[in-house]
């Protein structure tokens, strides 16, 4: 494998544990009303809204929104999956909307990107807006060269344009570009632009029970245990 | 004063010294002809094509192109003003155009970015694009969490759009982003788009001798002799 030059990273579950943070926020924000909910079981049915809600815009059925707006409409949706309608208001509602801001780092992912920000460009190519990745940066740490993805596209992943359009912004062809995620789908669909891609395991990123990519199950360039494996397996 | 929420930078003169590190690479690039050239004269014309260019783009009678392109067609012209032509390769001079990438910081610029961070979002929203300035946030170590400017808004400060849509990608009002730069027209745009503003002196971004933006000449929010002053001011 020639070198990349940057290495471009999906963000939730790969650099953040969504799970964890969300799972938390949820939870203070009903002890507040007193309010007993499973807030693992409210974080999965949070998530669980946010691929169909992709899929109205990236079948073009849709114009392009932030990912905050689309969080905020499955917040909603699942108040009311969980009977919860009417317990927060407004501005409690957007707090909590807020929760994908603070989501905390995998351990080694801070130490990771910092040893490969000083032999490579790393950035951001994730499904959140500039602004969500903005804060979740400041709010984790994370030390980013620049923020690409999805609001650069205009679109989605796995949308080809995500990924490409992040490459262009960096002024380098997709094959001096890796994509660095913990999830097959992304990197079938960076591979298919031409990107190399690394494998990053995150076996806990859905809990203990985690079927879903636990392994990798395609062709990828490289597959690490965590970022502190990736970063000595691109050691220059 | 209400505390704004994002600080967004100007970076060429603000953040970054770029007549002496653009000076030292010429001054490395000819050495290593044998052919001896004033390596800062050949910065200030070099720099001194930059408004012209954009006022190309601002004017609409050129699309958008990347900030590396025209410093790229100011290099050709720089290099026949001094009698150059034909002294570096192609190669050479898409080399020399790289400069720009590679400033150093003010001093104290990345320990006040630093204080200012734990803070408030910070970051970039210079007329360079997302290439040259996430090569130039890793070279000087530059803790922003987000590029912003021009690439975004595909046109060049002073145009309104690079203000209002660094704001919108941060989903911040303008009153709430303050603009930090060392050079007075920039602010004044800024704050003619609603946002905040922060002047801070740079004496010696074009020398010795210079003239222009010694002082505030505005009605800015703050005044800072430098990025650890600007911080102590911002302190909540």
């Amino acid at each position: 494998m020639t070198r990349p030059a940057a290495l471009i990273f999906d963000v939730f579950g790969t650099v953040v544990d969504w799970r964890t943070g969300v799972a938390g926020e949820v939870a203070r924000a009903f002890a507040a009303k007193g309010r007993s909910v499973d807030p693992f079981a409210f974080a999965d049915a949070w998530r669980g809204q946010y691929q169909p809600a992709m899929t109205e815009i990236r079948s073009g059925r849709r114009e392009y929104v932030a990912l905050d707006v689309l969080h905020r409409e499955n917040l909603e949706r699942t108040l009311a999956e969980f009977s919860l309608t009417g317990v927060l208001d407004e501005s409690e509602k957007d707090a909590l909307n807020r929760a994908w801001e603070k989501l905390p780092a995998w351990p080694d992912a801070v130490p990771g990107l910092t040893r490969l920000g000083r032999d490579y460009l790393i950035a951001a190519c994730s499904n959140g807006s500039i602004a969500l990745m903005s804060r979740l940066a400041r709010h984790a740490r994370l030390p980013w060269h620049a923020i690409l993805g999805a609001e650069i596209a205009g679109n989605y992943k796995p949308a080809s344009a995500v990924y490409l359009k992040s490459c262009a912004a960096l002024a380098l062809p997709p094959d001096r570009v890796m994509m660095v995620a913990a999830h097959n789908d992304d990197l079938r669909a960076a591979a298919g632009c031409g990107l190399k891609t690394a494998f990053v395991v995150r076996p806990r990123e859905y809990g203990k029970s985690q079927k879903a990519d636990a392994a990798p199950d395609g062709p990828w360039n490289i597959t690490a245990s965590d970022f502190g494996n990736l970063a000595e397996k691109l050691m220059p």
